[in-house]
């Protein structure tokens, strides 16, 4: 262990040093500003749950991304949170347990395994926002549009919107005779986008019309044009025009394109599923979609729609920040001078105090004694 | 694995629920613009680091109760972290590598192997702020200013200050003839105030006057006279004198109460300790204390004085703030009624789409269509 390795952070750990954490925080703020006067109300959920709880019925790929401990109170074997979503459906399937529409924001920490991308993170700082509880295109339009709000917020340009339903493959596969391993190998196919791999997983299904058809999938991006030669999974088809409209209808600046292969996340969306991204980030700056009945494992089947964010992901293309001026304040006892740097300080003002008579450089005022009066004087 | 097993959190895991989140949010924002105003400036650690940067050169206290993994990327071993002052210390050291005095704060969840105490969280949320680079009591004594205001920003009520001086307990190990295990266990002894162990691991001391003056310290507690019957470490006395002197003048509703035995945290004080105590609440609230040339196994030692506190243990101290009302509003794409919404989200309101037609019990006023114009009625 030379010095050199004790610095050395793991690969896609990060910190966050003060010019860029200050604009991480007030981002952070203004997001969960945004949620508040949405009418939702802010959770902190645990870093860390039983296994049991945090991948109960959640499919494999949010099982490898999490990271394992054993409990040394219980001997239960506990997870890292790698996602906050299903947290956030487990509070409000069991310890919420409200009638009606449930409306919850969320912004911390998960751990991951391996990164997302080549250079991802594997820490990033999750902010989203999750509705519980309403089953109509009206919810997921009110998440959609919270999910444009938040990259409006984060000040990044010109949005485009990528919207895909998870019905059009769902239906594609529905009684194909596939087994769950097999339908698990096309998920992550598609996922993948991967064409080879797809046709190979895609031989065991018998009926060739319907191979083709998943596998045009994965091609099936583009304008409005895509919808128009789906000939199956109409409800499904039906609700993305309905969106379309909607969201053109409120932002109208928001260029929207059609994803009928993406699938999102992990394995558990069941509907709509939606992304943002803006010039210059080949990913997603946020994302989201509808995953009905996660709760049941925890006792209560509840219709959800939320999506999420990843502040870190967003500082990179945030402007950066200038460093607050201060003001130098000697050190002393002086009532009078204690009480001022009071004053100013509550006013919103950084006042330092020079310890050892060092003045800190952040400061381009100080606060000096003239005629028994303490005055604010540029340096 | 029932349902029942599905929905339980380990134990010392919690979850924070709307009702209390919203105060730790509003308490955290004060926090950290409090540290702003005295010139700190806000640092994101992150949440998991090699063994080997976590915990070097910080005795074993702290190693017990982190939990360990291992890196999927790199195979080495990775620990979580359960306390942020060291991660803060290594970024002084290195990542900021600033000449002069720093000033730097942090918020953040730490993970611990077992809670501090029986009924506590091993899961707080850490808050606090560090300072670097300057050894003089002048350092100590802003940070204990800025401890005594974080409790006055929760509304705590009446605060005593605890001060020690690990300077006295070292004084009377000098030159012992014990070797760091003896002393380890010397440390712990004192630490628990246990007399019986203190006796059996004091016995390979071989001058008794020393022996005694150790077993006395762990009963030197009380107001300013069990200062004056310490005959020895002149230096440590003086400081205390110092700075309740200080604390004192400014703080004048502040009780000052001295515990020579005191040695806090995890083994890494050599100065002043302090903590402050409220009224009900049996341990402290917040506590610190002066841990200069931690950051020597980064490369460079630096006088260090800092502290922190548990929001989560806060918590139950704070009053409960009342939920805040919210406007309903009908769903529609009708343009006038959604820039109406619009403005009244910016303007800190909180406004809630009735989605299926049912009204969020939060809402006492909703949005309603007067010839053509939108308003707020009481509902």
């Amino acid at each position: 262990m030379t010095m050199y390795d004790r610095w050395l952070l793991p690969d896609g750990i990060e910190e966050v040093l003060p010019s860029s954490a200050a604009r991480v925080e007030d981002l952070r703020r203004q997001l969960l500003d945004l949620y508040r006067s949405w009418g939702y109300q802010l959770l902190i959920t645990p870093l860390v749950e039983f296994t049991d709880s945090l991948l109960s019925g959640l499919g494999t790929d949010l099982d490898t991304l999490t990271y394992k401990l054993t409990d040394q109170v219980s001997g239960r074997t506990m997870g890292i949170r790698a996602d906050i979503t299903p947290q956030v459906a487990r509070i409000d399937a069991h310890s919420l347990g409200q009638e009606g529409v449930s409306r919850l924001c969320y912004a911390g920490s998960v751990l991951q395994t391996r990164p997302g991308s080549l250079l991802g993170s594997r820490l990033p700082i999750k902010v989203g926002a999750e509705l519980y509880g309403d089953s109509s295109l009206a919810a997921d339009i009110e998440i959609i549009s919270m999910m444009l709000e938040t990259v409006a917020c984060a000040g990044l340009g010109r949005v485009t919107l990528d919207l895909g339903h998870v019905g059009i493959y769902r239906s594609l596969l529905a009684d194909s005779g596939l087994d769950s391993d097999q339908e698990q190998a096309v998920f992550d196919a598609l996922q993948r986008k991967s064409l080879p791999d797809l046709k190979l997983v895609l031989a065991p299904l018998a009926d060739a019309g319907r191979r083709q058809l998943i596998l045009e999938l994965a091609s099936k991006h583009g304008d409005l044009s895509v919808l128009e030669d789906v000939p199956y999974a109409a409800a499904a088809v039906a609700e993305l025009h309905e969106v379309r409209a909607a969201i053109e209808h409120r932002y109208p600046n928001v260029d929207i394109y059609f994803d009928l292969g993406e699938l999102r996340g992990y394995d558990y969306h069941t509907g709509l599923v939606f992304a943002a991204y803006v010039p210059g980030f080949g990913q997603a700056v946020a994302n989201g979609g509808r995953y009905d009945d996660v709760g049941e494992v925890y006792g209560r089947a509840r219709p959800a729609t939320g999506f999420n964010t990843d502040l870190k992901a967003l500082l990179d293309l945030l402007e950066q920040v200038p460093l607050a001026s201060a003001i130098s304040a000697p050190v002393g006892s002086d009532d009078a001078m204690w009480q001022r740097v009071g004053e100013l300080r509550g006013a919103g003002e950084i006042v330092i105090c020079s310890l050892s008579g060092e003045v800190d450089p952040r400061c381009d005022r100080q606060l000096v004694c003239r005629e028994g009066d303490w005055q604010v004087e540029i340096l």
